[in-house]
């Protein structure tokens, strides 16, 4: 374990120039050694020179050196053994298993961009060929590939501290697609974020790459965060937070001279509808994969379901009351930072003036603990009352009861964007979720059948993402292989001899890939 | 020719509300009939309504659906005959030729975008299959495809009355998509817009889709642009047009309680670095392609060459001598509206306050004729002078004359974004255009070698777009089948029965798609 408190710039171990804060444990509300110092407009704008000074060498190396620099972040990331588990563990109040499993997963979601780089269909390669007899004009050449936008900024997420903070899903996805990557640790685990960058630096060295290409800085969101989104040298954001955070990012980047593209996860309440046959057929187990879900992590997830859509009647009495039973079986749990539990009390409180307390959870046998709880109201309560329909970040949900199917599929269509959508169903509600579909396609970045949306897979097909407020942008994903093509964009070469040609477009095709050439795909 | 002077809302013709407005012969000045009326918010409000009902239908049309209608848009183009192209003479100033081609162009288009709904690559199919006995946790069935964002706003463009107007590029790339569109037709031709209109109507009929998949309205760019824009229904907005008119769109959709994407093509001046050995190899050669090039159809093209760069000297003082020669013996040519017209006169004079004059055209014969404009300056001056660097649309250009070649590389540096730059080199100029090409590809989204920007393919490889202020969106492309991806955005499915899955995703692949299952692309 070698914390020293500094920032990383330019693969150094830099100490920063503004105001120090610690990493608390939230499992004691005490501070943990060592201080971090936060960057000043000098070390900021060196970290930005820096990256902007390696972006066109780092931008075309070959899909193979930027293959192994992905594997070999994920080997220096495991070689950091349990010293980085154990820090985590301090930092966020996270158990050492969800732990373990966070690092192979971002371990295992390095590897999978390095497999996407080196699979090449990122570069969407198209040609073109010259048709000069062509009448009534000849055809010049014409080819395209996908290039990367330059440097990133990646916001580090409080409630993942490595797979979405310093070697997670935003910066194994920029350093993929070509683009150096400035990360702003979250103020919560500077220790892991230390270590997790420590390993990014000496990967970049070992593949003997500039060390431009990646830096850590320390600092508030106002001054760190700000002052990279507005330095004419970043060209892309990615960022996982709150919806106040999200949005704030997204003013200063459309304000700057040249306005860049922000990709914000902000907030999301993933509504679960528990159609009449499901609950009618199996509202026990139901209730058991509800609370499972929500109580994960101590619902610290951005698919945590905090939205159950039922139609009233027995059915639903049942499964509300096994629901209760076993919510108030449920264990108090430590949140990952004061600032977070403080948060939830205040939306808890929120949402118990406006709404029927149905149960609460254990409680609190330390600091930082929340206590489950879950509400209900009628969709009309529901949807004239945005207080109601505020994501509250926690193990706390709402169950909206709706007189009628009719009813539900109003309240679909009155829900804000959403990461997930889920339907709980048997054959005898096929009708009704065929209604619903086609308004939660319009909702949802994704869509569960008698799943829970907690747990994200990370593969080719996942879509971590949604129509605002879920994301800033909803034509992207943060997690998944496709989120490489959020830092891309692409450049048409017209006529270019071969000796000026990218390897990825030369006549030869060197890197060997399946282009689109007159039209049609190459085997 | 069947001119009533109404929008098309519903496939209705129905008379605007709002203060009417003729388009106007620029060759003449004379107004034309029949008026146009605009749209008030209730007509507004009713094609928005009718897009977003239509939204869930014509979204899941199949792709053979939805290329035949692209293909019967075409025909009933064809089917206008020469009405649309007189029209669109006395409305724009363009001869009969040009428009002829630019017919064909349209309806080129329109039969490329049927072809690449068909092949469906822009699906992007993704299949994860379930992995049930996966430890430590099973994998869910995963499956992702494209879906469209909405109803698009288009705004049709003033320099192509057909290929950027209401049949142009960017409805053709929405309808593709699956999005119903409403068009805001440009006030310069509304002639032509209500006869594309009508045929889109007409297809639409054929095909048996609903008509609320497409509307024209007629009105303001504040009353009618800004409404649509700000329109809940709406979610995403095309335009080509000027960087003022494109800004305004973006603050709107920026400010909606939901941002959307807007894709606005905005301005260029698309530098031509003519590199020494090729100045000195071919000067007289390069002094003919560039005037040509300049005063093409008045210089009214978004990728005209209004930039050139070259290092001082005897071969530069050859070429400068020889366009001038050229240049003024080039005709007056009429522009498109008396209100470009004269944008064009003040732009001029700016640029003629600021930099010397090498050569003006033959002086104009009618109204709203304009003069072409050589001018240039030094590097030094360029640089420091904002007043040099605005876009002038028209036939005027500025040649900014360099010290030497690290001047060029520092002037290529301090560049806006560009939707084109251009490489004139021989082989002697290799090394040089080496150091440019990294900088070029930051700077534009086409970079041309010994070609002139004008005249853009409609290609799979073509990028029509480029870094801010080109366009608003550097990730996107206006032009080329590509510009289909601008109105797409991920869905993932997650354990749904194949009952439920769209048929791009269902396990026995229906359509034929060419997937990526498990990470690997079927044949």
């Amino acid at each position: 374990m070698n914390l020293t408190g500094k920032m990383l710039i330019g693969g150094q171990a830099v100490a920063g120039m503004r105001e120090a804060s610690h990493g608390i444990d939230p499992a004691s509300g005490l501070a943990l050694e060592p201080a971090y110092a936060g960057a000043d407009a000098a070390q900021l704008a060196q970290a930005c020179a820096l990256a902007w000074a390696a972006f066109d060498v780092y931008r075309e190396t070959t899909p193979a050196q930027r293959a192994q620099l992905l594997e070999t972040i994920a080997e220096e990331i495991e070689a950091l053994g349990d010293a980085l588990i154990e820090r985590a563990m301090q930092e966020t109040g996270l158990p050492r298993a969800r732990l373990q499993g966070e690092r192979a997963r971002t371990c295992g979601q390095l590897r999978s961009f390095a497999r996407t780089v080196l699979a090449g269909e990122w570069l969407d390669v198209r040609v073109d060929p010259a048709q000069p007899a062509r009448q009534p004009l000849p055809r010049a050449d014409l080819r395209q590939r996908q290039i990367p936008l330059g440097p990133v900024a990646v916001f580090g997420a409080s409630n993942f501290p490595l797979a979405f903070s310093v070697a997670g899903g935003d910066t194994a996805s920029a350093l993929a697609a070509g683009c150096p990557v400035i990360v702003k640790a979250h103020s919560a685990h500077p220790g892991s974020s230390e270590l997790a960058g420590q390993a990014i630096v000496r990967a970049l060295a070992r593949c003997e790459l500039p060390a431009g290409v990646f830096a850590l800085l320390f600092g508030s969101g106002r001054a760190v965060g700000q002052g990279l989104v507005g330095d004419p040298r970043i060209k892309a954001v990615g960022f996982t937070g709150s919806r106040a955070g999200g949005l704030a990012l997204c003013r200063a980047a459309q304000n700057r001279p040249e306005p860049i593209p922000v990709y914000a996860e902000m907030s999301s309440t993933n509504p679960v509808f528990l159609l009449p046959a499901a609950l009618q057929a199996r509202g026990d187990a139901l209730a058991q994969g509800f609370v499972g879900s929500l109580t994960l992590g101590a619902g610290q997830f951005c698919t945590n379901p905090g939205l159950l859509i039922a139609v009233q009647g027995p059915a639903l009495e049942r499964f509300v009351a096994r629901a209760a039973d076993l919510l108030q079986q449920s264990a108090a749990q430590t949140m990952l930072t004061p600032g977070i539990w403080a948060a939830y009390q205040a939306g808890a409180d929120s949402l118990s003036t406006h709404a029927a307390t149905v149960a609460c959870g254990l409680p609190a046998s330390g600091p930082n603990q929340c206590q489950a709880l879950l509400l209900r109201v009628s969709a009309a309560e529901y949807q004239a009352n945005p207080a109601l329909q505020a994501e509250v970040f926690g193990a706390a949900a709402l169950i909206v009861q709706c007189r009628d199917e009719a009813e539900c599929l109003q309240l679909a269509e009155a829900l804000e964007g959403q990461l997930t959508a889920t339907l709980q169903l048997e054959d005898g509600d096929i009708a009704l979720a065929r209604s619903l579909l086609p308004v939660l396609e319009r909702k949802a970045g994704r869509i569960l059948v008698n799943g829970w949306p907690t747990g994200v897979e990370v593969c080719d097909a996942m879509v971590h993402g949604g129509p605002f407020p879920a994301t800033s942008d909803v034509r992207s994903t943060s997690v998944g292989t496709a989120a490489i093509q959020r830092f891309l964009r692409p450049v048409c070469y017209q006529d270019l001899p071969d000796v000026l040609l990218p390897p990825a477009l030369q006549h030869g095709n060197p890197l060997a890939l399946r282009r689109l050439v007159d039209g049609m795909r190459e085997a």
